[in-house]
């Protein structure tokens, strides 16, 4: 860690395998220092009890013993100072599923969030899963139907953690239909590229912002650049919307995409 | 214009007086150079023929008469380069009413969105009138229901032009009774400052992120940075929320508020 290269960016799509082979937690734990990883884990979205002790327990397993809980549950948490002291320690950063509005509404503007951001700049590697993928971005997907079709009103956007703001995340994707809604998104105001992840399915966005795909299931990539017509600002909310010219990906493992170029690399 | 401080920011609530005594109008004329002035007029909002030449006649009529108008009406035409050009040559930007969603849906992620960026970050002055005030920021208030109660899913967030991300703007204000949404809009990631202005009123944002009431009416300042909690993330869709410890201020014409102190200050 040079403190000018910042570290990778990992949205995990959700019910991410745990135990026979938990080949996306593996990676990122690799990424972290392997067996010297010390990863703070945080369990905010989740309303479970043991949410946190649940992935200690998991990159126990996978032989990283020396994580941590921040178990965040109200804004004053996200000030404390023993908190902020084990962020500036961790190699890695994990926070769990669970609902990404409790994540923005438990630490949005508070020294958690900068402190995180400031991290993942210099150098320390990020990951979340489900709402914890949801929450990377700075416009975050926060609710909206699960159709195929984009509508106005078919997406719920709030400000998210900031880690990047080239992308935009919906996860669970493909087992929950939500192609409408990250069109929507998109929709919205084509400047950011929309990426829906399957369960079981990662992306590692490396420090120049090329993403690779990890797991079993497929990243769908919607880059609106040449969008030549949205309807999106003439059509009543809940109506269907027309969409001119957007370019599609659909990415397996090994896949990779440069968030810059726009440009897909195979194996 | 040194290129190294940015340009004004000027969200106006909308019904701004036109005619008898176009205070906010002239001020903003005045600032880009008065008489020597040459303002970019973006109609786009609007889908009524003539909304650009409007305001032609009345910047005119304050003795500015080499305005231009951008009638950009969709997304190729914010890559024309007689366009790019007319905004380089500029010493002020106008956008004017109608729909924010038109606004980001035809302009965002296009050349003429990243000139206007850099056009105010190098010191050209920049004013919105509703829709046109509702783009300015990163996160856009796009839409929403009009009551004093927040509620999850109270108000539909999208992104906007990103002049600025200290701030969300609301307006026709007082007279739509929109502070419910502005506090949904607040309550989803309490790191950013809710204005909510009304109309015949404007906020006239210095390089400095100094803000200054000017006109009839008042804006509603609604600082979350003690928020010590929000209920957003835990309520059904549709319900009221709970929301602790917002800081509130109502400030009128001369009055002044520091968006990174958070002061305010008087006359």
């Amino acid at each position: 860690m040079d403190g000018f290269q910042r570290g990778y960016i990992v949205p995990i799509g959700g019910a991410e395998e745990k135990l026979k082979n938990p080949l996306i937690l593996q990676k990122f734990a690799n990424l972290c220092g392997g067996k010297d990883a010390r990863l703070a884990i945080i369990p905010t979205a989740s309303k479970l009890k043991g949410a946190g002790q649940h992935y200690i327990d998991i990159y126990r397993d996978i032989g990283v013993d020396q994580s941590v809980i921040l178990p965040i549950e109200e804004r004053a948490d996200s000030e404390r100072e023993d908190y902020l002291r084990e962020l500036k320690q961790a190699s890695g950063i994990f926070i769990t599923g669970g609902n990404q509005v409790r994540l923005s509404t438990i630490m949005g503007g508070t020294a958690v969030a900068k402190l995180i951001r400031r991290r993942n700049a210099e150098g320390v590697h990020f990951a979340g899963t489900s709402a914890g993928a949801a929450f990377i971005p700075e416009h975050m997907i926060a609710g909206g139907r699960n159709t195929p079709t984009p509508r106005e009103g078919g997406v719920i956007l709030a400000p998210g953690l900031g880690l990047t703001n080239r992308i935009v995340v919906d996860q669970h994707f493909r087992q929950r239909d939500r192609l409408g809604r990250l069109l929507s998104a998109v929709a919205y105001n084509p400047f950011t590229i929309g990426i829906g992840i399957d369960e079981n399915t990662a992306t590692f966005i490396d420090p120049d912002g090329v993403l690779e795909v990890v797991g079993s299931g497929a990243i769908t990539v919607v880059d609106p650049r040449e969008l030549s017509h949205s309807s999106m600002g003439s059509k009543p909310t809940g109506k269907p919307i027309n969409l001119i010219n957007l370019r599609l990906h659909l990415l397996t493992k090994g896949a990779k995409y440069d968030t810059y170029t726009r440009q897909v690399f195979l194996e």
